[in-house]
């Protein structure tokens, strides 16, 4: 029988993405949408893994289950690694992609190409109701372009080129993502705690 | 007899600024006004010094003077001291300071009070036609309020409380502000080369 895990995210494509990338493992996976009622969580943490625990927390909290919740983002070299933690903020209003990606654009027109290095990362953390945590990273190098290419992922993956390739992540097909993205490697790195979890959690 | 420098800027409350603060010198400071085909010189450093000399340098090329130059900023830490060299053009187009004032307000909405630490920072170059150059930097700290106050100064003035201080420097009198700002510290720092700089460039 599967045990059942949280994954505290109301985010779609994001649902998506970590349900393939934990799909192998022995446990039933349901999203925030199955609480409706489940708090909105503050992001104030000064770094992703403290906005990991934050919101893993806060949700295995409400719903009394293992919950797994990321922090994510980008993180440009010629920004001193902003938008780090404001990514999904980085344009004043929470979640609205384009215009985060149509200003870090704008920010980093005049930054030459040798300059223009960046980052994603990603922190992935489990919570259990009794109080165990586990919190890892996962990070993708690669450099900005200068207007957007692919249809695919979301946030900033259609300026984004990862370091020994010539397509941006949202060029990508989702296993391709999946294989060398920050969140593939952060959950990847998560999933052994993530299947031991029930035992550790429920004693 | 005035030895004449230029100031490598266009903005009027930067010239004004600069002009108070080496008002004492016995240099005639003229604008870029007085040299409407000078060439706009991209920013394209990445510290406040390399912009303040690639200014100074581009400007006693074109002009045949000794040029005076600054590039200054607002470093917030928890955007990891951004804007900082992009200050001027933060929200994505140049020198629109209600819009670069408003992006920085919203994306610290977030930030709880002890993590709202800024500081203004200036570098300030001389640099003379025959090569001899010299850059100085000066700084001020403080940190970010949450709503704009005060109508004095230019920039991130009205959101910005200096260390000591329980008003903006968009508060403060010229003179109050001159005493303690980055652009007034890097610029008396400056001084004494811009005294001695005629002897040294046209020796």
């Amino acid at each position: 029988m599967a045990d059942t895990i949280v994954l505290a995210t109301r985010n779609e494509a994001k649902l998506r993405e970590l349900g393939r990338i934990l799909a192998g493992n022995p446990v039933e996976l349901i999203g925030l949408d199955k609480f409706p009622d489940a708090p909105d969580v503050p992001e104030t943490g000064a770094t992703f893994e403290e906005n990991a625990l934050l919101k893993a927390r806060a949700i295995a909290g409400f719903t009394g289950l293992p919950a797994v919740a990321d922090d994510s983002g980008l993180c440009v070299d010629a920004l001193n690694g902003m938008p780090g933690v404001l990514s999904a903020r980085w344009a004043g209003r929470h979640g609205d992609d384009q215009a985060n990606l149509d200003l870090v654009l704008a920010q980093v027109s005049d930054i030459p190409d040798r300059r223009r290095g960046a980052h994603f990362a990603c922190a992935a953390a489990l919570v259990a109701p009794a109080g165990a945590e586990y919190v890892v990273t996962g990070r993708v190098d690669g450099w900005l372009i200068r207007e957007r290419r692919g249809s695919g992922g979301f946030g900033y993956d259609p300026i984004f080129v990862p370091d020994g390739f010539n397509v941006t992540t949202a060029e990508m097909t989702p296993a391709e993502k999946d294989a060398i993205s920050h969140r593939g490697r952060a959950f990847r790195a998560l999933a052994p705690f993530v299947r031991a979890a029930p035992d550790r959690v429920n004693p």
